[in-house]
């Protein structure tokens, strides 16, 4: 019977890497540079060798490993294959059967911001929910939806994009997608720089974010100290981040929202600016959503990837 | 072994009713009045009859039947249990249980409009897709998801409610469900005539539509015989549809929509309209979502509530 567990986490810059047991104790983290040039061809042999590695080291025999889970950037289909996860340079193959092959041991492959999803249920904010929306506040803003204790991965890999949600119109400025008024535009850590920006140019009041360097935190900082025009930004934030979340909670009707990501540092005074506008715009039979904080942090998709691998049947 | 099936549609006015084999073949239809006086009490005696004395008449033994589902216009849980069906005049009760009580067969109960979405997969316009979202266009717009061949009910049974998703900022018009702004005001029959009033009221544009009754299909028939300003109302109405099913679409990412109701009567010229801003508001990993017309009309809640019954577990 096996006994241990791989998490991977491949991300633009690092791979993140987890061992744990089966129960989910995390034993070991590492990372590892992601080598994106040549395609990233580099990539899945490294986590391979990486993965191997840290078996002889901590004297693991193949048969008590359980597997790997890896959760990459970009849509992941049911069957393990990426189409085209951009940012590592990767076009269209089997990320499952190849890292299986390189490691000679069984492999799953999710797209990250649902396989972080799966960590905060398991381990994390959404612990005890089987009905939950994870929503990771960072550079843009990743999703991940399980029902009933499920990822839903959607039809072409594409579950959960609530990033790219149509929520403002008449924006001038592209999002990264190449659409315009998507949610990450407002919701996300560059969203709420940009809209602290617009803020600061429109009107002459004073405030204390004048002349500082603008980040999402710098902003919620100043909503702590009273800043009003802080505190204005925040509420632009909320009313647009409130009403796109009620708009899923009108589709989804899950049981709670797990709110992680840079921003969500922040803490639950974040809540105090969304919930309002969540309030209002969501259907009534909608409206006993909860809102949690994440708690795992950078470390959900370690945690996801190796609860991937475990599940037998973990989409729906 | 069982052979037959018994599918149930209580609506407002009417109750729908169907015999069914278990592969589907529709035996007999019929209907009943919906006695919503009293809050309701007659309501499920009156079904339990219906089917009973359907039985005798074509002499069919109680064990030959697996049972009996309904469709009820409200939150259905997962335990068969609504909370509050306000056409009905219902209050909070298992529909299931008393179903079944009052017949002596197994029943199976499920919100409309996710009942008529699971009838369309079955044998209708979705047939052959196991991801999909019906999307009913009458008085207001009903909504049910499917994935991997399972009903979306949702945490509290709200799933799919997709007609309350906020689309509009500063409506000043109410919705029924007492929010500004939600699909329905603009994508369902009411819809398309408030939205026609709107635009005739708006410029003195000769038309065909003036002096005559409004209503969706006389909209679509104008489309038709190219009256412009039917023109200009068709594409104000595929605008915000379009848009609201890509903000569906963006987080579900289904296969297929497959477009019911009232309106959907006007046919495949309706997706020329919906189609182009789908297209423009949609997450790219998203945009190979189809569309199809939905093919049973009034009959989909029955056969869709002759398959609750069939399917062992047909919630997620």
């Amino acid at each position: 019977m096996s006994k241990y567990v791989f998490g991977v986490d491949v991300g633009g810059t690092t791979v993140k890497l987890g061992l744990f047991t089966l129960e989910g104790e995390l034993l070991d983290k590492w990372e590892i540079p992601t080598r994106s040039e040549n395609s990233g061809i580099h990539i899945l042999p490294d986590v391979a060798e990486s993965i191997l590695k840290k078996a002889e080291e901590k004297k693991i025999e193949k048969s008590d490993i359980a597997g790997a889970g890896i959760g990459v950037p970009g849509p992941v289909d049911s069957e393990g294959a990426v189409h085209c996860a951009v940012n590592l340079g990767w076009g269209e193959f089997n990320v499952e059967k190849e890292l299986s092959k390189m490691t000679g041991i069984p492999a799953k492959a999710g797209n990250d911001a649902n396989v972080a999803a799966l960590g905060e249920m398991w381990k994390g904010g959404g612990k005890g929910h089987k009905s939950l929306v994870a929503v990771t506040l960072g550079t843009g803003i990743g999703g991940g939806i399980i029902i009933d204790g499920k990822l839903l991965s959607g039809f072409t890999g594409a579950g959960g994009e609530i990033g790219h949600l149509h929520i403002m119109d008449n924006e001038p400025d592209k999002c990264g997608c190449g659409n315009h008024g998507c949610l990450e535009q407002y919701g996300s850590a560059t969203g709420v720089v940009m809209l602290a920006e617009r803020h600061l140019a429109k009107t002459g009041k004073p405030s204390m974010l004048r002349g500082r360097e603008l980040s999402a935190k710098a902003v919620f900082d100043a909503v702590k100290c009273g800043d009003e025009m802080a505190i204005e930004i925040a509420e632009q934030f909320g009313e647009i981040l409130g009403k796109g979340l009620a708009v899923i909670a009108s589709i989804v009707n899950p049981e709670v929202f797990v709110i992680g990501g840079g921003v969500s540092k922040a803490g639950t005074v974040l809540f105090d600016y969304i919930r309002p506008a969540f309030d209002r715009y969501v259907f009534k039979g909608s409206r006993s959503t909860e809102f949690v904080l994440a708690m795992l942090g950078n470390d959900a998709g370690i945690y996801g990837a190796a609860k991937l691998v475990m599940d037998h049947s973990v989409y729906i």
